[in-house]
């Protein structure tokens, strides 16, 4: 049980903690805190936020659970912030989309008597953004990786693993930030940006085709609406992970597209095959 | 109303118009041409097709609609004996993903008299193949392109365009084979390459890290689970406009990438931006 959870960033993600939160009776209070007084208003009056704080300090005071839902280089800067106002013993996890810098900057601040942060990483989403979008179930059944370091107190990293799993997480993993960096560039950030470089070259190379474009179109090319600013934040802060798997992908793009110049039916066949049961394999 | 239909090749597409037209009582005979006598006798007790041809000449005899549902190279090549089965005025169509050298095929074999020929594509499909996988509202919804050239009859166009609209189309489009080709070489075959290209080469980069994969993996890669035969032929046969699609493709990464490699934040920013809004139009 929570007693005071305090969601800095009351989007999409900070508004489907707090309605998972509400929905499953899991605080006494929400407190959400962000910038924009009328915005965070409204999402009093929705029902999603008990109380609405503009001042950081304000907000994450006495909370003994603080959730951090703004894009990734708003974390890494309001962290100093948030663990000064914060009481000792607090747990603090977040649900930015890179861990090694965010985990890096906790790590810089004082340990031992203040608050405790985990990173989390809850592998949902939608390319809708604001706490308009925000849903109760948006976690279920999601992936949620956790990324504790060498100074992360057991029974804080098990409060937050235990909060992903009360909003419904699918599976919970726990893993170095770094691992999740490398992974996550591999499979969300690399898909990001090929399905915008997809959607930015389409319109350029046959403007009007889309409009004969199907489901596999549509699909491929989804998450290329999402928030630019956050997407910015991830792509910046993960830089390295991303180009690497960039290049990765140029090679895999070239070697397919080789065998198509090539017209070696047979080898193009069986490599779409092996790609086919990597999929299937996939679910 | 269409007394007997053809169906050659009883696959997804073809057992999708099969049981289409049944659900909506527009033939008085369905045929199921295809070579293997077990899975056409299965369709026919599935209830997909009335009566099993293992001869494409038997099977489109004094059919008055033939629609072609195999892999284009196999369309290509069953032309010929398509034309000498078919009845004079009998209407033949297919689904082929392209319809550029289908329709130049067509357009070599005798005119006057005989049966007429109009390329169809229908934009829909699944990542499944079989006629276990066909359903009768497969095509509800769906663009379908139906490519005249200057030798189609105008009554065979019209009952062309009829059976998809009938069938539960959203928009039935006409265009040249050509533009068809150049058009789905951006908004279907390049996703589809580069959602393969995806899948491999995460596989490769990082082992595992698929186990944590959300939502936009998979839907980013799930049309790389398509028929390896069927994706072959539509490479190859649409080669030239597939691969400036894929070089095309490499430039709008390379500036995505290239913006992130020189951590020009508010550069990235504005483009993710522009994408979206490409996106977000799509709808």
């Amino acid at each position: 049980m929570i007693e005071r959870l305090a969601v800095v960033g009351v989007g999409l993600l900070g508004g489907s903690v707090a309605l998972g939160t509400r929905a499953r009776g899991l605080a006494a209070e929400i407190v959400g805190v962000g910038r924009d007084r009328g915005r965070l208003d409204g999402a009093a009056r929705a029902g999603v936020i008990d109380r609405a704080a503009l001042d950081v300090a304000t907000g994450v005071h006495d909370a003994d659970l603080i959730v951090l839902a703004a894009p990734v280089p708003t974390i890494e800067r309001l962290l100093p912030e948030v663990w000064a106002g914060a009481r000792p013993g607090a747990v603090i996890t977040d649900v930015g989309s890179t861990k090694a810098t965010i985990v890096r900057a906790a790590g810089r601040l004082p340990g031992a008597g203040g608050p405790c942060f985990v990173g989390s990483h809850p592998m949902a989403g939608s390319e809708r953004s604001g706490w308009e979008a925000a849903r109760a179930d948006l976690f279920h059944g999601a992936t949620v990786i956790v990324t504790p370091d060498a100074g992360s107190a057991p029974e804080a990293v098990k409060r937050v693993a235990a909060l992903w799993e009360r909003l419904g997480a699918g599976q919970v993993v726990t893993m170095s930030a770094d691992a999740h960096d490398r992974a996550v560039a591999a499979v969300s950030h690399l898909p990001h940006l090929v399905a915008c470089a997809l959607m930015a070259c389409v319109e350029r190379l046959e403007p009007g085709a889309t409009a004969v474009a199907g489901r596999g179109f549509r699909d491929t090319t989804r998450i290329a609406a999402g928030d630019p600013e956050v997407w910015r934040g991830i792509f910046l802060d993960n830089r390295e992970a991303v180009l690497a798997s960039v290049a990765r992908f140029r090679q895999s793009l070239d070697e397919l597209a080789g065998l198509v110049a090539a017209g070696d039916g047979p080898a193009l066949e069986a490599e779409l095959g092996r790609i086919r049961a990597q999929r299937e394999a996939l679910g």
